[in-house]
């Protein structure tokens, strides 16, 4: 395999652009300067049009999961109720969170490879008076995505808090935080932002403004409040993570160019060819039709083949990797990321070597099948 | 002034070196993957040269402050008492995240300019029986450097921890972690060791795990039990800054080569140079002479001079850029770096640009007499 020709095709990291590189290798800059905080504020206005919200938006120096855990810090206090909608690792991990803060937590899990249903929901928020929801909008480990709309039209109804951890899906798949009723949506720059690992975003609604306030739990580092405050003349409350910074300019530069709908449509062909692909070559995807990831395909290994032993040959023999299973899920599935800086070309990359590697570890396949699958998806693709 | 002709010398974020600069720019790899693991153990085996320490070590993804919030946050238990020993901001800071985890904390302020006296020290210690005792390297909003090892003789004969604040000191400043009896050392990836914000380090002592591992404060991000549960195969707990990893491995390649010894000769050369040619333009430093930084000097501004306006003036007028004061001594202070990636010649601009500056806004200054006090120091340095 020739050095250096490697494609990096998991959920994240994802692979960085040449103009997100450059920008991140420019000379550094001091953070309490008028230049960092002109591309502070021009970050976050246009994170605003990704959000599609008018809350504060606030970058901290962490990957995802901190993220997640401001959000839960500065609203959940000890004893407070909590309901998690589960779908996998992921939710998993944020009902893990709200207990560490001391929660009686109501984790409904909807199993792995299946998405929220809606009607649980329903019954769960007239069942009893909840302090916080927590939701995933892209379930990372399964390639499942839940309807925040949905979720959010039910609890947007109650008192409760809906925290969303948006980390794999938000700049790859809509979302509305203001329309849709999210409280806190979370998201982070190693995914579909085109960044590094290294930095989350984390908005707050007004609604959610009133708990965090005055929220009990220890923040000192993740709290939203000094964040704030130091938002108010574009600083942050620490330092931040001035290159990455760089890079987020960067990449949301790109993506205004590009256009968010166009953003939104070329993750949902390529999500389309890959199943279509994958479909072609006998193969069964994890996640149902009609909840199935547009940044993420989890398809499962064929029977009586370990999903790893399949990636193996992959990443030696093409360069290619892809995703393993977690959990439950381990050597079960492997996922296929679409996600971020990646077209119909990076898809046919994909479904052609792992056609070929099928082939080599004697699996019957027809070369060629998935790649034409895919390119019938992108010639009567909705471009 | 020439476009992008800048010099930074502001004690964090230092300048970032071509090397490191360019391998923050290879292409982005999966976390999960041998390539990250042996990186990731090579960094830290190479940071333990550093701290000297055979100690655990761990890389957060995160900036300083977190790292210091990881060292209270796994340590500290509500109504612990905690003895703070405080020369400045960042002391303050210390002892502010110990208050937000419930502990009571005896706060020792030596003055801003101060550094830590040890009588005081050993009093305290006799007068009441400490959980955890914190203290600040180098003080790096009023260029003091404290006596760690004096601290850390005096705490090792108690039950109590030594938590360190290293952010701005190690990589510059020697400093021997088993041997000083520092239980909890952090640093940051922003000062000394050349490389963007983004990454703190926490090393930890066999003594401090016997705390750290049964401690009460909810923690998850932050958890050092995970942490080094993760790195036990080279992993971490969350994903990781991949871009500033591999940044870090490539400053920690350079410091290697160099040799540390060598490194913090430089630096302390730096320092001789700069407070030389500070005294020869008739200005004062803050510090006193025993105790001043080898990384940071602060210098206090002319009588009836704005600090600020100084270096408004080094700012528009020569690229240069110097750290403002902090707290109480705003204004009154400004403060010249000399760390990371820095060496004679940035003194030599740093003095030059100072001299024309004070010319600018009319004080009187016999050009060239800094840049002569600091070329007598280089030439008969002990280089």
């Amino acid at each position: 395999m020739m050095q250096d020709k490697h494609y990096l095709m998991i959920p994240g990291p994802t692979p960085v652009p040449p103009a997100v590189a450059a920008a991140m290798s420019r000379p550094m800059i001091g953070h309490r300067t008028d230049d960092f905080a002109a591309m502070h504020k021009r970050i976050v206005e246009r994170l605003r049009v990704v959000f599609q919200t008018g809350n504060d938006i606030f970058i901290l120096t962490n990957s995802g999961t901190g993220g997640m855990e401001a959000a839960v810090a500065n609203t959940v206090s000890p004893g407070d109720r909590v309901l998690a909608l589960v779908t996998g690792n992921f939710g998993e991990r944020f009902a893990r969170i709200a207990r560490e803060y001391g929660a009686e937590v109501d984790e409904v899990h909807f199993g792995w490879g299946n998405c929220v249903d809606l009607k649980a929901v329903e019954e769960k928020l007239s069942s009893a008076r909840y302090k916080v929801v927590l939701a995933t909008q892209n379930e990372t480990s399964t390639g499942v995505v839940n309807d925040i709309a949905g979720i959010g039209a039910l609890v947007g109804k109650t008192s409760a808090l809906l925290l969303v951890d948006g980390i794999s899906g938000v700049g790859g798949i809509e979302i509305k935080m203001d329309e849709w009723n999210v409280d806190v949506l979370v998201t982070a720059s190693q995914k579909a932002l085109m960044l590094p690992p290294g930095l989350a975003m984390v908005a707050v609604s007004p609604k959610a403004w009133e708990v965090v306030a005055g929220n009990k739990s220890p923040r000192f580092y993740l709290s939203l409040p000094a964040a704030k405050k130091a938002c108010e003349k574009w600083n942050t409350a620490y330092t931040p993570a001035v290159s990455l910074f760089a890079g987020l300019d960067a990449a949301l530069e790109m993506m205004m160019a590009e256009g968010m709908d166009n953003v939104y449509a070329r993750h949902m062909l390529m999500a389309r060819a890959t199943r279509a692909a994958v479909r072609a070559l006998g193969l069964e995807q994890l996640a149902p039709e009609e909840a199935a990831s547009p940044v993420v395909t989890a398809v499962k290994s064929p029977a009586g083949v370990d999903g790893d032993d399949i990636r193996k040959v992959l990443r030696k023999e093409y360069g290619v990797t892809f995703a393993g299973g977690q959990g439950i899920l381990k050597g079960k599935i492997f996922r296929i990321a679409h996600m971020g800086f990646a077209d119909k070309m990076d898809v046919i990359i994909a479904i052609s070597a792992l056609e070929m590697a099928l082939a080599r570890i004697g699996q019957p396949v027809d070369l060629g099948s998935g790649v034409r699958a895919a390119q019938k998806v992108f010639l009567g693709g909705n471009e």
